[in-house]
């Protein structure tokens, strides 16, 4: 079989680093996603960029599947091995290369994650940004185009990964991007990998934009009787130029689930949770601008989290809403919808999506980034119940198709896989035919993470 | 002959729009660059996608040559008709085709100016941020992937352009992108196009980021005796995280340039021209801050443009730069280097160049996007001096082989064209390859501004 013939070669290139045990193969084909286990024929841990295209060049030849997998944080089974093949893992290819204080860019390899990182950090004063909740490897929030909390200020893995050591579909090695700030040398090659979801090459470097930690830091939570006056409140914010460096919205069912989950004692009604970063000064003004156009649109029960202490609990019961939210129903699977809209169509987005889910059996608090636009419903289905799985589908399908039609898209940071392929071609017509030719292009034989992002057929 | 046959059906598709006169060709084969001059066959000038699809089309049946013009602005050849063919003039594609000011956003045709659009949302609060100081076409802005003066602030057109509609290779168009403000579904054709040059479509609409025009603006010139010292104190500005709009470097020959050219009356050393956006409250802070900093690194002679009608003066000197360089040799052309390297790196690199030309025959003043790592030295010489040009081009040539050992890169925002091909190996090295390897997937006949930016034998 071409798969063993493969699994024998890279044996002999990595030894025990190919397992094959069910253990590491149970691990492998689940992910947080809401999709069936899908173990791939065998696990491979290479410790260097020599040995990931040393796998990929016999892949290439046997025509076996190659997965990348960072720590399975992915929503849309972009991990999982519907193909079978070989799962790289990146565990063993975690480091830090090089940080280059003065000029705010640092080197790392793909496995790090994104805590590891930042702890790494923590003494040159500088931090990486891209926040998306999960403590997701570096590789895999590019790969997926991640961004999470802080990316209306700092943007997402799009704007802060600045270059590539990728392995392509042959085996080969390239570089992408420079270290310089900007380049108007070539096609974007970095652009086009953040975001492939590892169909096109696999990533086995990158080098990351970072930002100075703010010298003041400014959070709050604040409560509104409905969710049209805080999307007014965010647009005039941002319309006003005030710099936010997180704006998230959560709905009375979420707030319910803090309630439950992290000891919250939130009004059962929609909030928003807000950071400013800046001077002492800055921040503070900032905060006081915001707080004066959030009353105006009819804020109540300002809490401003003053102690470092305080904004720590803040952001963790944020980052920590997809499990209080499932906790709402124990037993439950959670699929976690991701559209985003322009932000003028948010309100109603949210509140139809909201209308919908009322009128569904299942529940599905409501939570997001508003000042993007992107937000997620966690729909609760009982994973025995196909009826049930079914129905959370439609709810989902039915928020992309809305998010479709106000010009928006049908995932904001959580990607395709296999789970949003069936929209792709209503959200890019002709162009998801291009996408396709580059597939085709640079990986000949479909050998990358097939079945995922494009349909070649 | 196979573009005369091209020719005959793009008359008879869009009439006297097709022409061939003397001075269209003349003005078609010229740019502000300083390549010869090298007309095209025809010239059409579409008003609608559809002919821009049927132009294309017609030239993929008969294998002609299609070369997109905007205003002919470009400085590495990207608009010359180096193989003859058709340019396809963009000036009757200039319109705004939506305002959606809650969303922060732009719908316009490629042919309409900078300058144009920014009049045009005078009334909304709103500006397009990318300047390159030429009244470039956002179509042209786009493909070369232009910045500029406040890129350090808002990005380039890679962080600018949302999303665009295409016309293909092969006449088809498709769309790229939303006008959600991030998305992770599917590869990022956008940021493909994005300074692809019109080598592998041609934009026929974009979608652009709009940002709000600042509460108040503070801007300065200051002086140093040494770059270093100025570029020291850039660094620890950006490190404070203190925004600036716009940070720009020109050194002692430029200065005394604007003396000359622009009635200016600054010593003739190096200095930096700052600009700060924000509230009233927040722009005075943070030029009070930076006024600490560059003082603390020996910066003299703050001048700070309070009124107006200052700023104006002092944007139109600095944007006027390479006119008031070349008029330092009356008679000269100039060639405009263009490099972008680490920041760290910047002090080094500038002092090296300006080594470089003191020791040329050649004058050459350097000024550049500090905050970027990029800058230029405007090289003057005689163009009918083979001598002269030879020399010009062995200075940019060093100035690139520095940059790229320095991990920067070969043009910051110019862009290859035929000016910087020679380059493409040694910054991209196997990447160059796969580069082609997209060119031949997305335009297999090589119709699409042909000669540039790849190379396919």
């Amino acid at each position: 079989m071409t798969i063993d013939a493969a699994l024998t070669e890279i044996f002999n290139l990595i030894g025990n680093r190919l397992t094959r045990s069910k253990s590491d193969l149970d691990l492998h084909g689940r992910s947080e996603s809401h999709f069936p286990p899908s173990p791939p024929d065998a696990v491979a841990y290479p410790e260097t960029t020599a040995e990931v295209a040393g796998i990929v060049s016999i892949c290439a030849r046997h025509g076996c599947p190659v997965v990348p997998w960072g720590v399975g944080t992915s929503l849309e089974g972009q991990a999982q091995a519907f193909q079978g093949g070989v799962t790289v893992d990146f565990t063993r290819m975690d480091k830090v290369l090089a940080v280059n204080a003065e000029d705010m860019d640092v080197v790392v390899q793909p496995g790090i994650t994104r805590e590891a990182l930042n702890e790494e950090l923590r003494a040159t004063g500088l931090f990486f940004s891209v926040d998306p909740g999960a403590n997701a490897t570096i590789g895999g929030m590019a790969m997926t185009r991640a961004s999470g909390t802080t990316a209306v200020r700092y943007g997402t893995m799009r704007d802060n990964v600045m270059g590539m050591e990728v392995v392509m579909a042959d085996g080969q090695v390239i570089r992408t991007g420079t270290r310089a700030r900007k380049s108007s040398a070539g096609y974007d090659l970095t652009a086009l990998m953040v975001g492939s979801e590892g169909t096109l090459g696999l990533a086995t470097e990158l080098t990351l934009r970072l930002h100075g930690q703010p010298e003041a830091v400014s959070s709050a939570v604040c409560a509104f009787a409905a969710f049209d006056e805080a999307v007014d409140a965010v647009i005039e914010t941002i319309q006003m130029g005030i710099p936010m460096a997180r704006i998230e919205f959560v709905d009375a069912a979420t707030a319910r689930a803090f309630n439950i989950y992290a000891g919250a004692n939130l009004p059962e009604v929609p909030h928003l949770m807000v950071e400013f970063h800046g001077s002492d000064r800055g921040a503070a003004e900032d905060a006081e601008r915001f707080g004066e156009i959030a009353n105006a649109h009819g804020a109540t029960g300002f809490d401003w989290a003053v102690k470092p202490e305080d904004r720590t609990r803040l952001w963790r019961m944020r980052h920590n809403a997809a499990y209080a939210c499932a906790a709402l129903r124990p037993g439950a699977r959670s699929l976690v919808t991701d559209i985003c809209v322009p932000i003028s169509r948010l309100a109603e987005a949210v509140n139809a999506t909201r209308a919908d889910i009322d009128a569904s059996p299942l529940e599905g608090p409501i939570l997001g980034h508003v000042g993007d636009g992107n937000f997620h419903a966690v729909i609760l289905f009982d994973e025995a119940s196909d009826a049930e799985r079914t129905e959370a589908l439609r709810l989902s399908g039915r928020m992309v198709d809305r998010a479709l039609a106000m010009g928006g898209t049908a995932t904001g940071e959580h990607g395709i896989g296999v789970g949003k392929l069936d929209y792709m071609a209503a959200e890019h017509g002709a162009a998801w035919g291009t996408m396709a030719t580059l597939k085709r292009a640079l990986d000949p034989l479909n050998i990358l993470n097939p079945g995922k992002m494009v349909r070649l057929n």
